[in-house]
């Protein structure tokens, strides 16, 4: 039953997710976005051809003599898709879903991987990088709200690596290839990628050497212009309008006042065949035992999120998706970032473990409670009258239960308040209000009972 | 492309859903409840004879050589399958998820129906009937706050119909085909349930019309106990100790008051074979427009939700179910209700639209906005500040983009204020902020507009 073991979310799992998601969905919200929701489902031919090396891992449904389907390998294609079939033009959406991925065939006879997927994206036309510079804004809000740790957000442009590659002599129909391998830099040596490209994809060994001079580059706005001098990469064209928006995309990365996180890194090159501009990866960059315990799940969470070790968020522009979904081929200009949230999940779960205070899995404000016995009903009653007001309390589903057990649960599971109910506080229309932290206890009318809850419970 | 026209949901409709589960998992909470999710993926063995006649509709997976799966078809089996798995003998836990089912194989070739469920369960070994009566407190609670219109929320016993049975003459292997049929009673008249009983299933006239005359009846305590009176009934120990808890139950819901909404209806029957308890079933009572439109896919949604006609919520207790995934077979008794949230959705969709109030799919409470042109720097930096405190803010994507084209955005999507620059305002310090429905107009200072933004919209 590994399967299910695997996938299961224990209440404690259950409030880290909701806590993370509340952050990045009041984020999302105050960027103004829509929701929207697609099917786990797609036509096979939606989802084939726009995942490169990584469609050997989508899962195809049994053919039942209708349309042949796929589990949905991310938000992104079924969000192109929703704007093509329903003509979108301009909207700024988020998504969150769970997506599927076979977890290497190969190796597990077509076991799945069941996971979240928290997409931010703006669609429409509009004046350059605007949008772009957003999506970093929304990737820096998020990354410091959560307090993952310090953390650096890479740029770069496909056009400039596309640019690079031509004037230091890459055939054309070797980019892709070549950028893949470009890609994994961020886990090998410059000299294992040389070798990559040069023994396996067959490149000239001088056009080796000179991609490695530009990718160890890093910088801001300066190195955008710097390059814009340089004698080849300012003989490419396209080259040349990527550093123009990167130096565009600088300045309002200034006004948004992120540009202290974020690095303009040729060596960025992401594996998604879609990106058409500006991409990005958001890596942390603390050491110690949080990013070192996430890396040490890196490996698989490189399929997984499709971002790779310590990344914890990615997008980037993909203008011509959508087009490719319109009968008439009409594109609609995308750029978006995903949120790396099995990740984050796992670095939180870790801190909460690390952490002496408790993960609280209920929201109870007070335990409806009794020292004596033959006080059910007044005890089901005054719940009521809680439930009604809005309080969140709960009662013992026992006739007699123990005032001690009553106490121990509100200990147990992090509850503030008890109110005690007896035969005297009854004739004297009180309740008995215990602090469970400090152990104090106050009488407090009935009338006054709600107004005190809340007052005490107003932080919580 | 079918399959995916049908399960889109655009912003509209995510607004609508994410107001109906706001006001679910408030109430779930209030009572104390914990979350947990599953994998949408069960093993085919756990979901084997768990559904009765509905297992057809189980969606399997394809075989890839490893173990059999399925979709899960409900929240229920896989919740008693996470409980004997993880040992809990006590939780009181919701789950708000996606479940999966064919959509009548025989006629769509294995086309897939994809939809919510909305699950409230307590497990655990307690003082009778406490916790059902808080289910039915819950239902309660949210179809109020939903306010769907007026409803009744029925209630029976499996034992009180076994012991019926029994004692009206079914033969024992008779008992589950024949409740089966009796579940049809809130859609097919008395004649025709009878010619089915007695035609198709093979009982006796007599036994016919004996069960005919108790499934006519309706009332509270009061009718618990008459026919604990009944010299038939009588006879069956177990339609005692359903009609001796029905009492009992009838008397926690008084102190819950909800007696107003309950009736003891010996006609409900429910078709899942899991449940050995008491059973129930809400349904909306009103005549108009909104429940003549739920009947109109009523026939669909019986098979989606496993609940009648213009039923919105339905449960009971399934004390075996855990018991038989439990290698021992150890039992934990569990009781829960599941609301029939699709259905509540496209009732709430339809008051939408019906409704002149337009339904806001962003939260949005400012545009930033400028008059003149080449202020794009200075509106950014505006937002970014508004952001960074909290507010949340819009701002074209335009360099230079209309003042009409930005306040008819604000109309469009129901931005209730706008912060507008100019020259003036820049220079001056201030900001004219734009009340969109009045289109009054003052000058705040760039230090208090924060705090006025938020006073003016501290009721969105």
């Amino acid at each position: 039953m590994t399967v299910n073991i695997e996938l299961d979310y224990n209440p404690k799992q259950m409030a880290i997710r909701e806590k993370v998601f509340n952050t990045i969905i009041s984020c999302f919200k105050r960027h103004g976005a829509e929701n929207i929701d697609t099917p786990v489902f797609e036509l096979k031919e939606t989802l084939t051809g726009k995942y490169g090396e990584d469609s050997k891992l989508i899962y195809d449904l049994k053919d039942q003599g209708g349309e042949l389907l796929s589990l949905r390998y991310d938000l992104t294609v079924p969000f192109a898709r929703y704007l093509a079939m329903n003509k979108v033009t301009n909207i700024k959406r988020y998504h969150i879903a769970k997506v599927y991925r076979r977890d290497n065939p190969a190796m597990t006879r077509g076991r799945y991987r069941e996971f979240y997927q928290c997409d931010f994206d703006i669609a429409g036309q509009y004046d350059p990088m605007i949008p772009d510079a957003e999506c970093l804004k929304i990737v820096h809000e998020i990354l410091s709200e959560l307090e993952l740790g310090d953390f650096r957000i890479k740029v770069n442009d496909r056009r400039i690596l596309d640019g690079m590659f031509a004037v230091c002599g890459v055939p054309d129909d070797k980019f892709r290839t070549i950028c893949s391998t470009v890609d994994k830099l961020d886990k090998m040596s410059w000299e294992d990628v040389r070798s990559e490209m040069v023994k396996e994809k067959g490149l000239s060994e001088e056009a080796a050497d000179q991609i490695g001079q530009y990718v160890s580059l890093q910088g801001g706005m300066d190195l955008a212009e710097r390059l814009l001098q340089d004698a080849k990469m300012s003989q490419s064209k396209q080259a040349c309008a990527g550093l123009t928006d990167m130096k565009q995309l600088f300045s309002y990365l200034q006004l948004f006042q992120v540009t202290d996180k974020v690095v303009f890194d040729l060596s960025l090159a992401r594996g998604l065949d879609y990106y058409t501009g500006v991409i990005y990866e958001a890596i942390l960059t603390q050491t110690g035992p949080v990013p070192v315990a996430a890396a040490q799940n890196g490996a698989g969470e490189k399929a997984e999120e499709g971002v790779s070790v310590g990344s914890v968020a990615g997008g980037g522009r993909y203008d011509g998706l959508v087009g490719m979904f319109d009968p008439k081929g009409r594109k609609v200009p995308c750029v978006g970032v995903s949120i790396g949230i099995e990740r984050v999940f796992s670095i939180m779960e870790q801190k909460a473990e690390a952490s002496a205070e408790k993960v609280r899995t209920t929201e109870t404000q007070v335990m409806v409670a009794s020292a004596q016995k033959n006080l059910l009903e007044e005890r089901l009653r005054l719940t009521a009258e809680l439930w009604n007001a809005g309080i969140k309390a709960e009662v013992m589903y026992k006739k007699n239960p123990k005032l001690l057990s009553q106490l121990q649960h509100c200990e147990d599971s992090g509850i503030p308040l008890v109110a005690i109910l007896g035969e005297q506080e009854l004739k004297d229309g009180v309740v008995k209000l215990r602090t469970v932290h400090s152990r104090e206890e106050i009488d407090v009318s009935r009338a006054k009972l709600v107004e005190e809850i809340k007052r005490r419970t107003s932080d919580v």
